[in-house]
This record gives structure tokens, sequence and C-alpha cells, in this order.
């Protein structure tokens, strides 16, 4: 499988006139390489793949990367893969320009020599966007971890339960039923904190009438889940149930229309004309959704200013929200796979109001 | 308190005769502005202080971010923060050169205009090296946090319990004991697994007789501890309690050296002897310690490749540990602040083998 990828990444090589690319966004690294550390780099060529760490990580390197040649060194890894890349005679070396800092480019500069070095956007991303089938799977697991996770913590949701306590059974349990951790730091919030949308869990008790957001993922083998799911503990503000039918409709349109050859803003525009039209429009402050994969956050962006067109094999958040100001807000968020003919939902869990 | 912070900014703009600073590391906007988001830049100039960040932060930033102006925008920060500091005439634009990628630099090239971008190093490293005694204390209670989550650790560690189990158990207790959340994902290797210096949990079972290295810590107000411990359960090993005892010595002795005005390198070599000495020189594969503050991670690097000074202030780990392929490993890391004369050692938990 992994073969299968480098010549996906050759094949770019071909298309930009490359004798180099250097793969420097750890996501990246490990989507071609297996390596699951903090300090990796991959330089592939047309006829060779390199691996580079340093000497944490000569053990578990020879464990997980396969098919690649290893060069463990206590240099910059960016400088060694460089004087590697460049060779005797001057070549085109490829970059990840959106990986790469300015100082790492200066380091690389001086190791290159002669070379000439051409910065690259979006080649990993644009093929990690296009999910295999396993990797939809690993996905899909983690979702399902995620929704179990959901069903344990929603009789502990009561008056008197703190933000953090919550957050804390999250990650504990999500480890406990298999995954490797967290896909970021679960996010709970109640009342009025509802409203900001990426709020941190604080100390703040649950109390009765209240609104609790939760947004979370979990990771299996590098993949993440994304789900977001309102509650509202005791009985249901009316002004909540409008804006809440609101939000799962803006939800329901944006999933109906989502295909293969449809534009990022168009998907988005679909959620924004629903909330809109109910007058909630300007209480939706954040973008419709986004890639999921190796990162939490990747292609596409499914935003107005998106200039992005869906294909068939993306895998992406739908999380349309509104968010008043004093009140509360509210989320739905659910994962889609683009499939040839259309979509699929691989979230699995209700999306009614939860009510507890 | 923020204040003094932006003055000791306004001096490094001076020094480096610039009329702008663009801040893009996130721990460093956090330290100026007490910004605990996720995408946040800060811009100094000799009279400003501006404060960047996208609509979803807008009442967090509100919250959090005294004594600079807000600027909310739709746009990559970077170009946003780039218009407002080049104005109208050419002036000198700083950025942080480790922490802007070839592709922000691009944006930000293209919204100064006809300003001069000066790519700095270590401006904001060198200033948040040197901790405050707020810093200190944050630091201490985070690592209070950790020492008491190893105690209520210790007696889960038993045969049939898994390195999973292990870590899902300390992310909890970090959580309940009233952390903002892990530091890092917790390291919980058992067995020969503990030779690898960063391997991951896994389902793995602990068995009597048995390794387990713990490397964990957690976070308050952004401020991160750091703790390494070793486990053996059952009967101890004769080579494993020399190795512990090496170790122990290197520890012992890189801490008695500390105080400000010796060179890193010379730290790491103190350590490097002891362990030379009896033979383990090669198994100790890394770097001794680092700073730690915001970063779990920041400057000073303590290894025989460091050019730098340790200050009055600096807080850093001592983490000597010596790596036996097949065997296991055995690695203590302990936090140390230095102060005027010496340095004072700010982990209490004991530092013995652990036989359980």
């Amino acid at each position: 499988m992994t073969s299968k990828r480098i010549a996906r990444v050759r094949q770019e090589l071909r298309n930009l006139r490359l004798d180099a690319f250097l793969v420097t966004a750890l996501p990246h690294v490990r989507y071609l390489t297996g390596f699951s550390g903090t300090n990796g780099l991959s330089l592939i060529t047309p006829r060779r793949h390199l691996f580079f760490s340093d000497s944490r990580y000569k053990r578990q390197a020879q464990a997980e990367v396969h098919g690649a040649t290893h060069h463990i060194t206590q240099r910059e890894l960016i400088d060694e893969a460089g004087r590697t890349a460049a060779g005797r005679t001057p070549v085109r070396i490829g970059f990840e320009a959106a990986h790469c800092t300015v100082m790492q480019h200066r380091l690389l500069r001086k190791s290159a020599g002669k070379s000439t070095l051409v910065p690259t956007t979006g080649v990993m991303e644009q093929i990690v966007a296009v999910k295999e089938r396993d990797e939809v799977s690993a996905i899909t697991r983690a979702l399902r971890i995620s929704e179990r996770v959901l069903d344990h913590l929603l009789p502990m949701i009561r008056p008197g339960v703190s933000e953090l306590d919550l957050a804390a059974e999250i990650s504990y349990q999500h480890k406990r039923f298999g995954a490797d951790g967290d896909a970021f730091p679960p996010l709970v919030a109640s009342g009025a904190r509802s409203a900001f949308p990426h709020a941190k869990p604080t100390g703040n008790r649950i109390r009765s009438g209240q609104i609790v957001l939760l947004d979370f993922g979990c990771s299996i083998n590098g993949y993440n889940s994304d789900m977001t799911r309102t509650v509202v503990v005791g009985r249901v503000p009316a002004g909540v149930r409008k804006m809440y039918s609101a939000v799962l409709e803006a939800r329901d349109r944006a999933i109906d229309a989502i295909r293969p050859g449809i534009r990022a803003s168009v998907i988005d525009g679909v959620a924004r004309r629903v909330l809109d039209a109910r007058g909630l429009g300007e209480l939706f402050v954040h973008s419709l959704g986004h890639g999921v994969g190796l990162s939490v956050h990747e292609r596409p962006r499914i935003s107005s200013l998106s200039s992005e067109t869906l294909e068939s094999g993306y895998v992406v958040t739908i999380e349309p929200g509104v968010y008043r100001p004093g009140v509360g807000g509210i989320r739905i968020e659910d994962i889609v796979c683009l499939t040839r003919r259309g979509s699929r939902v691989l979230t699995k869990a209700g999306r009614t109001l939860l009510v507890v």
C-alpha cells in the first residue's frame, strides 16, 4: 500500500519536473512511511525513498518504516536530507512550503548547494485527501469509539458535574475503548460558554436548563474521528429547540447536496442559506467543515472562501453551528465520505437534540 | 506583568532596529497576551500592541487578551498583520523565522509592500527562557499534580494491567487533580519496549520482572510539567539495579554542577562522563535535557551540541537515560530552576528505583 502512495508522489515529481521531494509535515511522513514519532522526514526521488530521523527513534523506525532507507542523524533532518538530495550535480528539489519554516529553508538552502529549491503547495495535501478503503475504516473505527464514549457519557451529564470532569471522562474512555488517545483536547462547554465555538473546559458545574456542547474525537493508527453533539440538561427552552432544528436542517441540506464535482463553497452556502432563512446566519461564525484523516483538520476546507472542488474519496466534517452570545451555542458535526455516486455518512450517532 | 513582557520585546525592537515585530509562535503569543486559542498573532511596535485572531475566537479574545487592540479577520493572520504593520511608508518588520512557514512568508512579502522583512531567530525564545516567579510557581504546581498522579498510579502497576490502561489513568487523574490536561501524551513503556526512549503505550500487559518507564506531565494555565520515573514490577534483576544507580548518579552530578554561567554542553558532558565510566555511555542516546515552560520543549537544549550558556531564571529538565536493546531502558527526569546562586530542584518525587 505504501508503495502505491510513493508511486503517486513520483507522479507529482514528474508533473513538477522534480528530481527529489522533501516531505516534512509529520502526518504526510506517517502517510508515506507509517512512522508515528515526532521527528521524521521523507526524501523521495524517482528511484529512492529515504527516511530521516534522530537517534531516539532509531529502533522505532526499524519497527515501523519499511521500504525506505533509514538515515539516523544528529543534525537537523532537513539539513541532512538537503545534502543527500543535492548529491554531486545540481538538481531540482521540491519541498512543502506550508510545512517548512523560513529557518529550515535557510538550512536547506545551504545544504543543497547549487541545486534549485522548488516551493510546492498542496502536493501531499491533495494525495492524502483521497482516502483508501483502509483509511476510511480507520476513521470509522475511531468514530465508533467516540460514539461509545458519548453513550457512556450521557448518564453522567447532570447538575453538579463539571466541564472538566466530563472532558476527563471522554479522554479516559477513548483510551479504555481502544483508541490511541484523543484526536484533540475534548471541548465541553456549558451554558453561556457554549456560545464560544472553541471554549476549553473549565471547572464550571453544569446546571439544570443549560446547554452542554461536546466536541471530541479520538485517533486510531493516526486516523482521527471528530464529532459534536449538543445536550440540554432538563427542560429545553423553546428558543433552543428552534435553534437546534435550524442547525439540524442546515446539516441535512448540506449532506443531501454533497457529492463529487461540487464546489466546497457551494455546500457551505447551502447550510448558510438555511440558517439565513431562519434569521440565524450571523450567528454561524465559522466555516461548515473540513477534511479529516491523519490530521484533524486537512483539505478540503468547506467554507465560503474555499476554491476547492470535492472529489470521490474525500472524508469531511459537516458541522453547522449557531452561537447566541450570553445564551449558548448549538453545533452538530458528522463525518461524510464522498463516494463515486454521492456520499455516505460515517457518523452513526443519533442527531436529535439530546435531553438528559 | 504583560506590559513588562511587551517592554522586553520593545527593547529587542530597538536592538534590532525594527519598526514592528510579528509574533507567530502560539506559546509566544500566549506569553504576551494570555490568549489560549489555536489561532492568534501579536504585532508589536514601539507604541502599539495589536492582537489578531479569527471569528471563532472573538469572544474568547475579549475575555483573555487585555492591553492590546483586537483585529478579528477572515484572512490569514499574517496577511492581515503584514498589511497593518506596513502602513504607508516602508518600515522594517521583524518576524520569527523558526515559526513562520515559507508559504506564510510569501503572503507576508506581498502584504508588506515595500517594507523590509527581517528574519529573526531566538528573540522570543530568549525572553521566555528567563522565568518570572509566577511562571515558576505554575510549573511547580503542574509538577505537584503529576507527582500526585504518580502516587495514585503506583498501586495500579501490577501484572496484567496494560500500558494503555496506565496511560489512560495518568491523563484522567491529571484532569481530576486540576490540570488543564496532559502536557503531552503520556509515555508508558514496559519490558523491552522501555528501551525505545519515545515508545508510545500499547495494549501490552505488564509482566512480573519487567521495567515500566513512565514519562508524563500536565499543564496549568499553559505551563507544563515533565517527569520520568522508572518502576520495576517484582524482583529487580541485578543488571537493572546497576543501570539505575548509574543513571541516578549521572542525574545527581549534573544537578550538582548546574548553575548560571555554565555552558549547557558542559552539563551534558558531566552526565555523559558518569555513564561512560560505567560503560553505559553508548546507551545514552539522547541529550540530557531541555527548557520547559509554555512549551514542553524550549530553550535551552542541554546537549553536547548546544552552544548556549545557562542563566538565572531558566527552568530545565535533567533526564539522563540508558537503553539496552532487547532488555529495557531506565530514565530519571527532574526539573531544575536556575537561581542567582545555583539551582533549585522543583521536582519533589523520590528518586530511588520504584519497586512494586
